[in-house]
């Protein structure tokens, strides 16, 4: 077979005649009046390969073998088909190859599960057998699309002179933050590394270095229970640069997302992208990384009702918390007793202790609640939710917390259920100051929202020692759809700010020493200004696949318990593997 | 200061008379005649920048302030520098920056060693204080020079249809191969995931998925004692491809190679890249990764010396092994005998018992043990060595392998010494015909020589059971200028060959099954024949940056036993944290 390799999904009319070499693999087999018809599939696609015994009986013969998977290589004709034997939704519908010569390159076994587009096979089996799903078409388009995308960040980035640089996987365990996955030292008895949660430290040292520019793909890791959309590692776009402001770096962020959008989904998106303050955002749509796509978004009601004969939204304003509603227009007549009973119960999960509601019916406002509002409140409440007939309204008073928490899933699920969303519909948004600090009611002490190389926002730095809770960041999270894409900051660069920072925080002096000495020490020898972002990479592809479960954009994911089913890791190791890493298993108490 | 900012090493003689913002860092202070004068450096380079009383006495004042290593932002007018002034070394030379406004963004301490060219600055030192030698512009260079270079290889890979991908570094532990870090598994007490020594068999998993074409810049892991040129974690070129031949894969390596040279050096370098069998370049340069550089080959004297007077020599060939000799053209009276006293002391470190020599002076071959030989085999020796007058001779006569690993490490010794080597040439060099197997005598059996998925020669296939030690691999390395750049090789891609393989090897079903299950069940589902290669990146850095240090070429490298000098890793971890591990310290034993 001496031509040059064709790939099956590239032939066209314009090769009808020519003898092309194809190798690849058995989609399907028909056999059909004497002859043998095959989908050959190969990275670029599918094309339908016929043996016919007119033209090699050889072959023919050979084809009887053949079942799904197996490897092939053939010689033949591209042809033209008949009009009624064209298949339209294949690229390669109006041709056919008639094969001359055929040879077995490899055997299949019977797979697991059939390779195709539509799989409703259990992912446990799919993950056992990746190798197998991965032949898929959608698995196989997400990949090539993850590499495109890779491709134009990385073109962009290099563009404005980013340097792409690596920074260690074996690095120091730090207790802030999430929890480490460690690493035994041989070298070092009772010594461990930590495999990086993010390379924070590593970029913030080479802007001391100079380079200004960084960029870098950076595998990162998390020893946390996992959820669905996390796994325990993965790879987030990491950037960091000097002598920029937080506007520099986000119109940076976006013309890096502009150009990703236009060169992997061909949209033109528009820049600069809304921003919203966390406060907003909160108080709007109950979320930090609000869904923008749709409306019905959270009311504050609190004034109207806080002094109400309904005690339970006058005693949640009287008690530090507040009262707020979205107006989920015109189904009142859609959501029976049972339905609102059902809302009810979802948003108990977020810690709410019930969902009051009334509907517009015949002008009037109507449910339980009703009788306990005054005529003033209710045309307060029609005229500052907007309500209209069929309206229904669904309220939760509690805690503020548990208002936003609970409100804002049950904006998203009632938004995903009535179809308020146009899934063609890129939403980027900012969110923007955000607070520097959470306090800890459990442990008594504050912890950094983001993490504490955060630089405060200017105004509030005198608050820092005073009020740490009401001091702002100069923080930005870039919110993709009601999903977290990522975020960035300015970071403190000079040493007392971040002695201070420390501080706050409850470190004794030795701590912050013993665990961040390199980088105090590392600010007193002229650090420029500087900040970043980093973006989650693998949830950028799963957004721009239009997938919703993060393992389909990982090529060998783990499981929720952080195992993976193709080969088995973790796994058993030997006790002369232990020893040498001075290490012995301790049963849990 | 409302002006766009400049990069200070961009500035030019059409700049004059523009007023220009820029900020850096102060590389040099120098105080004359009233006047200040201060390089100031960013990442593009240094530009000069005077402070002028007669222009501002408060710049001037703060300028006073400044000290190396400070950051500042400046304002003022590019001009040109009096004929007299100008520095030609400097790109900027020809002009100068009269401030007008200067800011001091951030002090600096008085750094523990000048940021400058060259550094005699113990390497500790540099290590602990990472972040300040890296400022230095060899290293800037460096890590530009890396970049360039990673661009280049992704644009000729993306160009080819290489996908990148992402494979896991959680991985399952393997006891083949080299020593793996671990990682202990909170979840599944006692289980371990492994850092990957390679992704090789996630990529011939992926070929498996029909991806076809993979690429990837691994990071790669391997707990080994550290040798200057090692490092526990390194990046490596990652390459594997279906349906491709041998010559295929290193063709496209050479397209690669070329385009890399030509984008990083400007140099344009010959293709296809010479071939050499494994044992031709044992016997000629006693080297799998010779350099070919230089010439001064190992030639074999067994034939002429098997029955010789001299015991030494005859002894060594009657007992399987051999003699070799090197000629070291003109350099007889250079050498005295101290002189080859230590030569000797060289060999030895390679095993050798000692080196035998002889000069030609006066048309004689002189030495110790020139009185052993007869006039027959001086004569042979003469004509076989290329004999002339003031050469030195210098001979091994010991196990085949001693010879070779003796006298190949004298001969790159003394191409260095004698200056025979042009540094300005890149000699690619293939090293194919490797042997499959390797034999441990202590622990008698065969190991792989590269491992165990390796594609035996296909005419020695018969021979995997009768005389394992015969078998070529489908094998290739890639050698440039005495270095081994990395390797390659077909795969096994049919369970009974690898069934075969594991055989030979001593595996047990069981073992072969337990560690390697899910790749011998994926080969049954029609598997591809493929194929790849990895070149180890860092090293390549080296060698392009024209550097010995293998650790000039990381940003954040370990010292020899594996630390991190700056960050302090690995570290002490606390006993929560091995307790959620389910470990405990052991003592050593």
């Amino acid at each position: 077979m001496p031509n040059e390799r064709y790939l099956a999904g590239t032939l066209r009319e314009q090769h009808v005649k020519q003898t092309v070499n194809l190798k690849g693999w058995v989609q399907k087999r028909r056999d059909l009046g004497g002859l043998i018809f095959v989908d050959l599939r190969d990275r670029s696609g599918l094309v339908q390969i016929v043996f016919n015994p007119t033209i090699s009986e050889t072959a023919l013969a050979t084809a009887e073998k053949i079942r799904s998977e197996f490897v092939i290589e053939v010689t033949g004709e591209v042809v033209n088909r008949d009009k009624s034997t064209m298949n339209p939704k294949m690229e390669t519908g109006n041709i056919e190859v008639v094969v001359e010569e055929i040879t077995i390159i490899n055997q299949a076994k019977n797979p697991p599960f059939q390779i195709q587009d539509d799989s409703d096979v259990a992912e446990d089996l799919r993950l056992k057998y990746r190798y197998l799903d991965l032949r898929r078409e959608p698995m196989q388009e997400t990949f090539k699309l993850r590499h495109k995308a890779t491709q134009s960040i990385r073109s962009f980035l290099n563009a404005e002179e980013y340097l792409e640089m690596e920074t260690p996987m074996l690095t120091k365990s730090t207790p802030e933050g999430a929890r480490d996955y460690l690493v035994p030292s041989r070298v070092h008895p009772g010594h461990f590394y930590a495999l990086p949660q993010s390379p924070q430290l590593f970029k913030q040292l080479l802007m001391v270095s100079g380079f200004e520019r960084y960029f870098q793909f950076a595998r990162c890791f998390r020893d946390e229970d996992l959820r669905a959309d996390r796994q325990p590692e993965f790879t987030q776009i990491d950037i960091e640069t000097s002598f920029m402001t937080s506007d520099d770096i986000m119109a940076m962020t976006e013309r890096m997302m502009k150009k990703v959008m236009k060169d992997v989904k061909g949209l033109d998106i528009e820049t600069p992208f809304k921003r919203m303050g966390y406060d907003e955002a909160l108080e709007r749509y109950g979320s930090d990384k609000p869904d923008t796509r749709f409306g019905m978004e959270l009311v504050s009601v609190s004034e109207i009702v806080e002094n109400s004969g309904f005690k339970v939204f006058s005693g949640a304003v009287s008690n530090g918390g507040k009262v707020s509603a979205i107006n989920v227009k015109g189904e009142a007549t859609n959501f029976s007793r049972k339905d609102i009973d059902h809302l009810t119960d979802f948003v108990k999960i977020y810690g709410a202790k019930g969902l009051a509601w009334l509907k517009m019916e015949q002008n009037e406002l109507k449910g339980p609640i009703s009788k306990f509002l005054s005529d003033q409140e209710v045309e307060a409440l029609k005229s500052t939710l907007q309500v209209e007939e069929g309206d229904l309204l669904l309220f939760v008073a509690d805690k503020t917390s548990v208002v936003y928490d609970s409100l804002g899933a049950l904006r998203t699920n009632l938004g995903k259920k009535l179809q308020l969303i146009d899934e063609s519909i890129f939403n980027f948004l900012w969110v923007t100051d955000w607070p520097l600090l959470e306090y800890d009611e459990e442990l008594g002490r504050y912890f950094a929202a983001h993490h504490p190389f955060t630089m405060p926002a200017t105004e509030d730095i005198d608050k820092l020692t005073s009020n740490p809770g009401e001091v702002k960041a100069q923080a930005y999270d870039l919110v993709l759809n009601g999903y977290e894409l990522g975020g960035g900051s300015l970071r403190i660069y000079q040493r007392e700010m971040q002695n201070k920072m420390f501080e706050v925080l409850g470190f004794t002096e030795e701590d912050a020493q013993e665990q961040f000495g390199f980088l105090l020490e590392a600010l007193e020898y002229g650090a420029p200004p500087h900040g970043g972002i980093a973006l989650g990479f693998d949830r950028f592809i799963m957004l721009l696949a239009g997938k919703t479960n993060l393992r389909d954009t990982i090529l060998f994911p783990k499981t929720a318990s952080a195992s993976c089913l193709l080969t088995e890791a973790p796994g058993g190791v030997s006790t002369n593997q232990l020893d040498e890493l001075h290490l012995a298993h301790k049963e849990k108490k």
